[in-house]
This record gives structure tokens, sequence and C-alpha cells, in this order.
């Protein structure tokens, strides 16, 4: 297993959050850095899926992962293993990651060397909505265990996402999910929304999800 | 369907929330009004399990039940249906529920005769494991597709519960959920919580986790 460091985030002190990730994008932009906020419930399989798109896209780009978490070092080890760089940000209990926390961990992780840098933010469908990190792209996971009913009931978090990831297709079979109604539900609070439904464990959709941010990582060093 | 009423409810004021919560819990006592704070991540099946456990104990016991959400009323009216009382607390955007946010629910739902009342707080492993919310007892449910992995990942939240559901055991066939590992993490964390397997949707364990609730509600009038 590959090395990986823990750094303890502060607080941040910045007072304007937009400002801030407005700065932080801007020099992620300057380095040719691309910056993917990664959010979704606990459990709805974050880090598989991100070992299924660092397996498609790591020979194309130089990756990182910062893998945000209150405590445990759990899903840094996972990471770790794939081979591409990884750390491991401690919140200290807090449920989110803003700008200044984010760039905290860039700067501790040094990121003008790598093309894709991906935050898996803390598992939490409600604080990290709020707060722009100063990503490129703003991604989220749902899997199909929690239901169609969540942008109903997490309206702030599918309308801040440019991708909604809908996970573990390959357990439709056991659980009652309308896949027409969780369109039409995300897309009537973000019509721009790009949606793919995949499977994380079998591959399924994977493809399609790797094309999209194979593009936007183009797109954001044209 | 029944009508239920929304609240909005307003960022408390009181600087000690656990000398709140007491105060709270005190006053629940006397009425002799047992208050169930349930936790979980979105989509782990609160509402179902809710629906379940109602369907045992609505002849034994005069039950309410306060559906806290961000924004939407979709719970309340799953509630509603059931044919108990219920309330709906918007917490307008905040991620967890504190004492104070709760007596204005249970002043406005008006408790006093009602023996047991649920509090469905906001679907979230992280922020309401730090606010006492002057519940008699604190529950969560973990279902299988979020993994065993959780309580390494929330420790909080599985350190401060009386008892945890393993809720959606139906569903292990298409999971790798090891019981023994989960049991064992959580009771690393919390040697006394109480643990039981469930199926909301099946019925299966549901006798098992009604037996507990029924046993702690006496408990509490005595």
């Amino acid at each position: 297993m590959d090395e990986f460091k823990v750094i303890e985030i502060k607080r941040s002190v910045f007072e304007n959050n937009d400002k801030e990730a407005d700065r932080v994008r801007a020099e992620l932009k300057k380095e040719k850095t691309f910056l993917l906020n990664l959010m979704s419930s606990p459990g709805s399989g974050k880090t598989t899926t991100l070992k299924a798109t660092i397996a498609q896209l790591k020979d194309e780009f130089k990756i990182g992962v910062m893998e945000a978490d209150i405590d445990s070092d759990v899903d840094a080890k996972v990471i770790a293993d794939t081979g591409v760089k990884s750390i491991q940000l401690h919140t200290g209990g807090m449920c989110h990651l803003d700008a200044g926390m984010t760039e905290q961990g860039i700067k501790e992780f040094g990121t003008a060397d790598l093309d894709l840098v991906v935050l898996e933010n803390v598992g939490n469908l409600v604080c990290p909505a709020e707060f722009d990190t100063g990503a490129s792209k703003n991604a989220m996971i749902l899997s199909v265990p929690e239901g169609d009913d969540k942008p109903l009931k997490y309206p702030l978090m599918f309308s801040i996402c440019d991708v909604v990831l809908i996970n573990k297709i390959d357990t439709k079979s056991v659980f009652d999910f309308d896949d027409n109604a969780v369109v039409e539900r995300i897309h009537k609070l973000n019509p721009d929304c790009e949606i793919y439904f995949i499977s994380a464990k079998t591959g399924e959709g994977i493809d399609n999800w790797c094309s999209w941010l194979r593009k936007e990582i183009k797109e954001w060093n044209k």
C-alpha cells in the first residue's frame, strides 16, 4: 500500500466564502488543474466510484484524490492502493468543506503537477451544498437504495451540481426506484444537470461518466 | 389523508444547549411523554421504519411524529396517512435540530396527551450527533446498502445512540455487509448500545425493536 499524508484542517478565517472560492478556482485554472468536488450521503459509493474512475482515466491524466473525513483514514487507504496520489483531510468534526479549508488541502497536497484532483467531500447531503469549495465542477452521487425522492428532500444539493451519478443500478431488482421520476425531479430543480446511471461495482455506465469528465477536463485546460 | 401542520423552526437563542436539553427532558418526563430522537443518513428508511413501528404500537400508546426536514413535506404526508398525529418542522436549511428547536416543535405540536413522540431528525450522520435534542433516548438507523464501515467513519453518531437499527436486511444478497463486523465496530465505540437487525419493508425484526421501545416507554413512566 502507498503512503498518504493526513492533515488536520482548521476552521476557515475568510468571511466571504464565495470570493475565496473564486480565487481558489482561478489559481487552479492557471495551473491547469481540474478540481472535482464529489458529494453524497454516507454509503452511496463515492470511494468505489472513484476507484472505477481512476482505473479508466489514470493513463490519460495525472490524478490526485483528497479524502475529507471527520476522523477516519478508511477511504484514503483504499485510494492509496490504486496508486494515485492521495491525501486525507480531517475536518475535526466539521460537516463540510469550504473554500478556505479546500485551499489548505490543496497547498499541503501540492496539485500543480496534477491534471485532475477529486475532493471527496464529507458524506452529507445538507451542509456541503451550502459552501462553494472553489472546485471546477460539482458532482454528486445518489444511490438507488436511497430512493428516488431525494431531490424533493435535499433540493439545494441537486440544484448546485453539474452532474449527478445514480449509482448501484445493479441492485435495482430489490428496490422500488423510478428512473424517470428521479430524472424529472432533478431536471425540475436544475434543467442543465447531466445525469448518468452507473454501477461502480459492475462498471456499467462508467464509460459515459468518464467521457463527460474527460470532456470537462479538456475544456478547463483550453 | 389526515391534515398536518407545517412550522418553520427558528434558530435557537440558547447558549447552553445541554442545559436546555435537560430542561426539555425534565418537562417531558413530568408529562409522561417519551421522546425518541431518530437519526440516520438520507434514504436509510426512517419513515418506513416509523410506519412499521406505528402499526405495531398504535393500539398500546398514543403516538405523535415530528418530521424535521429542510424544506419538503414528503414524510409528514406519509405519516399522516397512518392516522397518528403528525407535524412537519422546517429547519430552513439547518442541518440538525438542537434542544431549543425541538422545544419549538413540541410546543406547537402539543405533546401532553401523547405517550410516544418520535422526532425524525434531518437525514445526516454528522451534525445531529452533536446536539442533544432533549430526547428520552437516541436511536439511529444504518441500512445495509450504506456499508458496515460507517461506525468507523461517523463515530460520534454511533457513540451517542442508545439503539442502532440495521435496516434493509432483506437486500443482503446484493451487498457485502458483515453483521459481525458492524456489531463489533459499534460496540467498540459504545459497549451498551442495543442493536437490532430489521427490514422495515418485510417486517422482519420489527417485533424485537418494538419490544425494546415498549420496555423503555414503560421505564420512562415509572
